[in-house]
């Protein structure tokens, strides 16, 4: 009861259909909520045809899975998206889920009550509103800024990279490539994270839900690629928009063996077997069908496939970057990441330029100020629209 | 940390490979852990097929989905499941998930950590273990009690109906036809309870996930059909064992919107819009896949299917508890339920009559002591195993 606002796309929602009801005839162009719109690679399709099919019958039907996940599943991610990297991981590291908001949201409870958490300010809202309904939050004031939260701002000044905090926390929640600000952490930058983890005992909760978009060989996928990060982080992987999984889902946490927490009188305790315990008594595996594709990602035909569906958003965030700028918006973003984190014109609010783009170019938009205080006079656009689409929005910018 | 015991199933999962091991050559029959064995009805498997299709072109393709579930699922719940009932539901009031499991374990959030909960004994320990996982448990004694748990003991004396508490609760967890006991309540009974509720402002929270196995037409399927059960009762169902989804994950939980709970102050809070909050803020809806295949489930063959399956595992309760008494056995549920629960001879306890079972008959069952400590010198047994082997396991029974 102590949130203070609605989750903010249902107001987006709320303001589109009202600006539709008024203007029925109007083609409005989203590039608001992170959705993807290619439809599923063609091997994925194949595999989970083939997952229905076993189904169907006696010998081949599946019921209740590893609540961790299928091996066939658990064994092409580590090998795939870790193995290339230099990173090695036990199958007992690795938690399949049905999403990483899911993950993200329940994680947690693993984790004291009294924990102090730290987020970068603008943020993805589900790990400041988990930890507030938790009861981590303490008082908002009028801005919506929970007391007992540390906030750690991310603004043009700091090129969206948030400074460590002044004082020890926790837990501290990073999320690279950035939603919403797109922006990306090189090995320099998240090392310093570690050591920062490492020397204060406080632990990182890792979201790399767009991993894929880096196309830069200087950038990590992942956060095991610092040496002693597995001591001190929880990575948050994502079929969604690797995949375009989004209502498919299918998503998995990693929890390294050594990775330990320390409770107040300084007693060491691994988290893993924690989240093991959690994962299996309120969770019941992710769907077989779900699975199954997700184990397609990693075949040969899938790794093109998917790779060209990147490529397509990868070109559309390009071109939303580059029309903007060039009509001389400061855009920020949009490299090795699907999202575009724009400067609002004229001083105006992220909410009123949100209205301005709504009703004179029909676009959607995310208001900057639903991430955070830090991000008012900004809004994020995404990729995840149809090549098209974007063309036709990068036009009407024109007009704005 | 203050969890007492491992979740029961991977200590029997230990114990079966060690039997298994060490002979290798004996085929062991499974009527352990509650997963179905039957194929997916024809119906269920064409849905979920033309839902990946639809997955395959730009034009069908589905991401994300509304979290609470899409309308033509929830629809044909509320046509189907309620108003031949005579229950009537808005559309809002129903949440679909990937699992009851998932549900009923993080329904506990939206409460206060200082509520008092009480749950049976046996009981499905998901609803003990939640609680204690978030704080609500206390200390646990040696039989691994918790000290702020309130137990309500269900016996042979009492037909496995729980009595009212003695003194006021703020949660009941109930489950009918239940789990492990096979015991169903009639009219009566739930009125008692939602009398209960009612005048002590309680909250009951009703896991109806085996009301598919009804037959008796006295019995309710829904809390619901009791007068005044909305303003206290929150109820769960699942597609799991009523359509063979234990793979496939979708489940859907009722709140209705007049339901309250009150603050500590006395002050009326809407628990439906809490549960939206928590549901659209950690979770991103099921997959479509699944809601797909679970809308199936009402059309008019998807019903004939499913319950052809229903009235094997039914025969197959039948037939367990019949075969049982004939032995000597007590055993009781099996009817309107696919579970039996059966008193241990000779005094055993639970695990020791689990050792016997399996290595002189090979049969896996479920100690009836991982439930609580009533469950002591009882065994579940399920249905939910192939016909075939449920009579060879019959027969094995006379040698143990």
């Amino acid at each position: 009861m102590k949130l203070q606002t609605g989750y903010l796309f249902p107001e987006i929602s709320r303001r589109v259909r009202s600006f539709q009801a008024k203007n029925p005839d109007v083609k409005i162009i989203s590039l608001g909520i992170g959705d993807v719109t290619q439809p599923l690679a063609p091997a994925i399709i194949e595999a989970m045809k083939k997952a229905v099919d076993d189904m169907e019958s006696i010998a081949t039907f599946r019921g209740y899975g590893p609540e961790q996940g299928y091996d066939f599943l658990i064994n092409a991610i580590i090998e795939n998206d870790f193995n290339p990297r230099g990173v090695e991981l036990k199958a007992s590291e690795i938690f399949v889920s049905d999403g990483t908001k899911c993950d993200i949201g329940n994680i947690q409870e693993i984790f004291g009550l009294d924990n102090t958490v730290a987020v970068t300010d603008p943020v993805y809202p589900v790990y400041v509103d988990s930890n507030v309904m938790a009861g981590r939050g303490g008082k908002a004031d009028q801005n919506g800024l929970y007391d007992k939260i540390v906030y750690l701002p991310c603004t043009a000044e700091n090129n969206f990279i948030p400074e460590l905090p002044d004082d020890p926390v926790d837990i501290v929640y990073l999320c690279f490539p950035n939603n919403p600000t797109g922006a990306v952490a090189n090995k320099e930058i998240l090392n310093k994270w570690v050591d920062f983890a490492r020397s204060t005992n406080a632990i990182i909760l890792f979201d790399a839900a767009y991993e894929a978009f880096i196309t830069n060989p200087d950038i990590p996928h992942s956060i095991y690629e610092i040496d002693g990060a597995k001591d001190v982080a929880i990575e948050f992987r994502s079929f969604s928009k690797t995949a375009g999984f989004t209502g498919v889902r299918c998503a998995f946490t990693v929890i390294p063996e050594q990775l330990k927490a320390y409770t107040k009188n300084g007693r060491a305790v691994e988290l893993n077997p924690l989240w093991q315990r959690r994962h299996c008594t309120k969770f019941n595996g992710a769907s077989y069908i779900s699975q199954a594709g997700a184990a397609a990602v990693y075949t040969p035909e899938g790794k093109k496939q998917c790779r060209r569906i990147i490529d397509i958003y990868l070109s559309n965030a390009k071109l939303i970057r580059e029309s903007l700028t060039s009509l001389g918006y400061q855009a920020f973003g949009g490299l090795n990441a699907p999202y575009i984190w724009m400067k609002t014109p004229d001083g105006l609010t992220s909410w009123d330029f949100f209205d301005r783009l709504l009703t004179k170019a029909n676009i959607i938009g995310t208001p900057g100020s639903g991430f955070g205080s830090a991000g008012q006079g900004y809004i994020r656009l995404t990729s995840f629209a149809t090549p098209a689409n974007v063309k036709e929005a990068m036009k009407r910018f024109a007009d704005v």
